[in-house]
């Protein structure tokens, strides 16, 4: 089973990387990193540098493929090589998955089109505008197509594929062994719970 | 505020990348990987390949310091150049912290001596044998020195620290930022929780 995450410049790194560490525990994966131009990506931070061996070409079957979220999807939106990619790529997966908004970047190809599926909170107006059904949930399933919400939640999403793909007691071994009992000390990761002024200066920001 | 996360060959790569996630976010902060030997370091699946430009000689008085755990801490529990750069590092540091089997690198390199500590659920009573008191719990403050427990706790460890670091509403904001509103699938991240044959199976593999 071979799993494609796709990387572009100023990705944000945990959107890729809490699931990545979740799916290579799958037994019999192969997971790999895939980008448009092979070499050094850089983070929406600039200073995570990932090496990136494989280019798209060079993952033409991929059973499952991944595309995080952040600032640079907004370089990601045109019609190009990535969408063209993801279109022929998702003839043939078993998962076309996202996290965050790379959601945005599945729909802008076409490929939510008329599907359930999740983004960051602040994105989920702009994934209706692509045509999918916006839903506030942190892991969205809709056929073969999932998609999780802000940045963290792709831990989320990976487990309940590893579920999908290999079983509950397989997630469950990946979940005890990444010690996933998350205790987070404040509750403040939805804008459901935020401090409401937070929520409301975050929307502000973005807007 | 200079923040050094230090890398190795075969470092579990969530442990790394959770924190980095959210103390990139902290005003002020400057996140810097470090290295004994600077340029690609791979991940413990060979897979992910970081280039890491700092050498430990590069960052003497880093602020924050965070020891990452994963396979490749069992060469690094030696006295050499990276105990005693963490030795010396640490004279000045304001916070001193580690995720997951990090702990034992801290431990072997003689700054948890006496202190309360934790780790990853498998390897605490090897952090006990290195002369620290093994706490079970995902998330152990003892003066400066802050220890997480496995893999996916460095998150919450790391927002913890935004809040000491620069107060409730920051790390709130870092929280809403990256989504962290967990909803794990299973019940099974600890090992009080965890499917008991689960729990034996890992122990038996790991002893």
């Amino acid at each position: 089973m071979q799993i494609a995450i796709v990387l572009y410049d100023r990705f944000t790194v945990l959107d890729a990387i809490g699931p990545y560490q979740v799916l290579t525990n799958l037994p019999g994966a192969e997971v790999t990193f895939v980008a448009e131009r092979p070499g050094l990506i850089a983070d929406e931070e600039g200073i995570l540098k990932l090496e990136v061996e494989a280019s798209l070409a060079d993952v033409p079957h991929p059973d499952v493929v991944l595309v995080p979220g952040g600032p640079g999807q907004n370089d990601q939106m045109e019609d190009g090589p990535l969408h063209g990619w993801l279109r022929a790529v998702d003839e043939t997966t078993t998962w076309t998955t996202s996290v965050c908004t790379g959601s945005l970047i599945l729909a802008a190809a076409g490929l939510l089109t008329g599907r359930r599926a999740t983004s960051y909170w602040l994105a989920l107006d702009e994934l209706g505008r692509y045509g999918a059904i916006p839903v506030t949930q942190r892991v969205v399933f809709d056929e073969k197509y999932v998609t999780a919400a802000g940045v963290s939640s792709g831990i989320d999403m990976a487990l309940a594929l590893a579920g999908r793909i290999a079983g509950d007691r397989t997630a469950q071994a990946i979940q005890l062994g990444i010690e996933y009992d998350p205790q987070p000390p404040y509750d403040a990761g939805s804008p459901d719970r935020a401090p409401a002024d937070l929520v409301a200066a975050m929307r502000r920001r973005s807007g």
